[in-house]
């Protein structure tokens, strides 16, 4: 493939268009180089809000953003819609699916995806929630399992299409713990006048003893507070054995009847065939140095999810959140300029700027550095930071309308069937793009 | 199963939600009558507006409305998703995916499905646009052969991704093709900088010697006019051979490389088992008088698209249009009330109140009685007519400002390709709702 168009500026190829790739090529626009941006999908989305996509307030493409309309206009960037499926560090090329691509520098900012720890039973049953499609499907599935209540005979079948549990309590959680319980005390009754809310059972569960773990134990505890008076089961200190589609088995012998489990317990980087055992830390992330370069080269590089920094202060590289990708998409985007003019570069140092959850339609939870924010306070300026934070007026606008009209009436517009969905469907029909080589 | 909940009042069972079912079902609120309303979706969707999910220019969210919320407040009514399987007329029941159902009334409300003339082919490689499924089907296709023709190393190669037939020149082909070709004019080298707008053709072709049939000779001109001002070829009088995926062949010898076809050339009534052959009429529709009573039965209805009223003046029955179903709905609520009060019945009588197509973004053709329009005031009073008639307050606000940034950037903000279409994916999975008997 004709990888390299202007012979005079060195490739940079740039593996993921997610917040650290995007900000990354951004960052570069003005540079001497030439930018390959490849994804595996021709949009970039903002996972912040992917729980609302599930839980039926939000059209999917609302958070999603073409990034090829974003790039228009970055003279020196093009895009290409493609999966990575090897890297060769020693002869510097990457293996796509389409077609071998040769860089001067490369990228890996291709994120997480969820982690089954193994478990084939609980990948293949629970639902996980990192995608859109992934989002989608668990909306389909949910609410296919509401219809399936509706219509049947007796308690014993029908509490477990009305129970939900969500294992891991991180901000994906306990937002969907929220959302789920809001759909079960606003609207359950409304649009399944069948079914009683009582019925209707939503579950919080974590390995660990707090919920919203790398949070501070003021949002933390409160974040349980809103939970517990929202009507949600918190359990802690309790494993996951098994699930099987009907039994949520735990290590102490809890069993929970249920249709419905979302898995966000955990999450490894996604990378490709090629980097070295001894590279990879823990979470599946590739280990690098302070300016993310991959220890053992000289221009591969990995930010964001994929990429762990790994120093004294840092032994497990920093949290995966959306921040440290930006801040490292940016920071890396210095580096290369200065590799490339043969300036010295800058060791990455990350700004915590704070975290924030929502508990339901008017609760958060923010740590901001040193103030520990949470209720309706919390949940304006988290809607406002997000708002801001989508790419594109459009979507800002329809996001906003979406809110306003679910805040004023509770009844998210979006509960929908599109697709049903089919656990047994081919996978790539549920995974992102690959451009078959023979029709 | 358990159908009739209250035994004082006659059960009407309706199946189908789309424009014919719902205005039934929502006539008959105050009359003493119970409702069950089926449909193999949980959704209500807007048809007319389907070429725009299909191009990109709007969330499928917008034209699609959940039927559990629109009847919320219906003290008579009940929903359920289901299809029905067959139908038994002699003992008053319907098979379906949830159970057999009794009835006292029935009504088949079921509309139509895309006609491929038995050609197999043709149903396997070009693409149906009647449903929402499809309409994101076309789109997600169409995006990734954008992709394809992008990586292609040849003209030759790459022509055939840039090549769109719309096979059908009613209302659904034109405004295809008009939306193709805005497209091709204004957005294609914004967003695929790699690709020349000369290479991209879109043709519309028909069997048939005028566009748009059915509407007036000033209409069918009008249209043909702007669609070949658009740059799109319009091949009529041409009747298509066959199609596997590469070309599409005409019974004149005449061949077109295209890897996107669009089939909107025909339709069928969607009739389970159990009409008797000798009332199923031309279009695969079921024969009924003039009060929708299917011949031969006393308590069997059939509206819109799948029932035809046969009369020395309606030989064929009448057009499969969105005003009839809609009027039907309403005559037949009033006869259903009629006959339940023993009172006598009234014939239908059909109001023709016209009828509108697009061609681009500022352009159509409306037949208004005697009035027939043009250009862009038809636009304004298409766009104003289909706004106030889509469900919902939100659905009419998010399409509104869709449009409006539509209209002023000629970009539309959903070409996303959320999932890969697959020619090969299990048709369930495309296909509406079906719950599933066992796990």
């Amino acid at each position: 493939m004709d990888s390299k168009q202007n012979t005079k500026f060195p490739l940079v190829v740039i593996v993921g268009g997610g917040f650290g790739g995007v900000e990354l090529a951004s960052r570069l626009a003005k540079e001497p180089v030439e930018i390959l941006l490849l994804d595996k999908h021709n949009y970039h989305s903002f996972p912040p809000l992917l729980y609302q996509v599930a839980t039926g307030s939000l059209e999917c493409e609302s958070i999603a953003f073409s990034l090829r309309k974003n790039f228009e206009g970055q003279k020196n960037l093009r895009f290409r819609v493609a999966e990575v499926t090897g890297v060769n560090t020693e002869q510097n090329y990457i293996e796509t699916t389409i077609g071998e691509i040769a860089y001067d520098y490369l990228v890996m900012a291709t994120g997480s995806t969820t982690n089954f720890f193994g478990n084939k039973d609980i990948e293949h049953y629970a639902m996980p929630m990192k995608t859109i499609p992934e989002a989608l499907n668990l909306r389909y599935m949910f609410l296919q399992n509401l219809e399936q209540a509706v219509i049947a005979k007796t308690k014993e079948e029908r509490d477990p299409y009305l129970t939900f549990v969500m294992v891991g309590a991180g901000p994906t959680g306990v937002e969907l713990a929220g959302s789920f319980a809001e759909l079960r005390n606003h609207v359950l009754s409304k649009d399944y006048p069948e079914l009683k809310k009582e019925d209707m059972k939503v579950y919080l569960v974590d390995f660990l003893p707090r919920v919203l773990g790398p949070m501070s134990e003021q949002a933390s505890n409160k974040a349980k507070e809103a939970l517990l008076g929202m009507g949600v089961e918190v359990l802690l200190n309790v494993k996951v054995q098994s699930y099987d589609g009907n039994e949520l088995k735990f290590e102490d012998g809890r069993v929970i009847r249920t249709k419905n489990v979302v898995w966000s317990a955990g999450v490894m980087g996604i990378v490709p065939n090629g980097f070295a055992k001894e590279n990879i830390v823990r979470g599946n992330r590739i280990k690098t140095d302070e300016i993310n370069r991959v220890v053992g080269t000289n221009n591969v590089f990995a930010i964001g999810d994929v990429g762990a920094i790994i120093t004294e202060a840092t032994p497990n590289g920093y949290p995966g959140v959306a921040q440290v990708a930006i801040q490292q998409g940016k920071k890396l985007a210095e580096n290369i300029a200065h590799l490339v003019k043969g300036e010295p570069t800058e060791p990455f140092k990350y700004k915590d700027l704070g975290s924030m959850a929502t508990i339901g339609r008017n609760k958060a939870v923010a740590d901001l550095g040193k103030i520990k924010l949470s209720g309706f306070i919390a949940w304006l300026i988290w809607m406002f930071i997000h708002l801001i934070s989508l790419l594109g007026f459009r979507n800002k606008v329809v996001t906003f309308i979406n809110w306003l009209g679910s805040y004023m009436t509770y009844n998210g517009g979006t509960r929908l069937i599109i697709r049903r969905y089919v656990r047994e469907a081919l996978p790539e029909v549920d995974e992102a793009v690959q451009l078959p080589k023979t029709d």
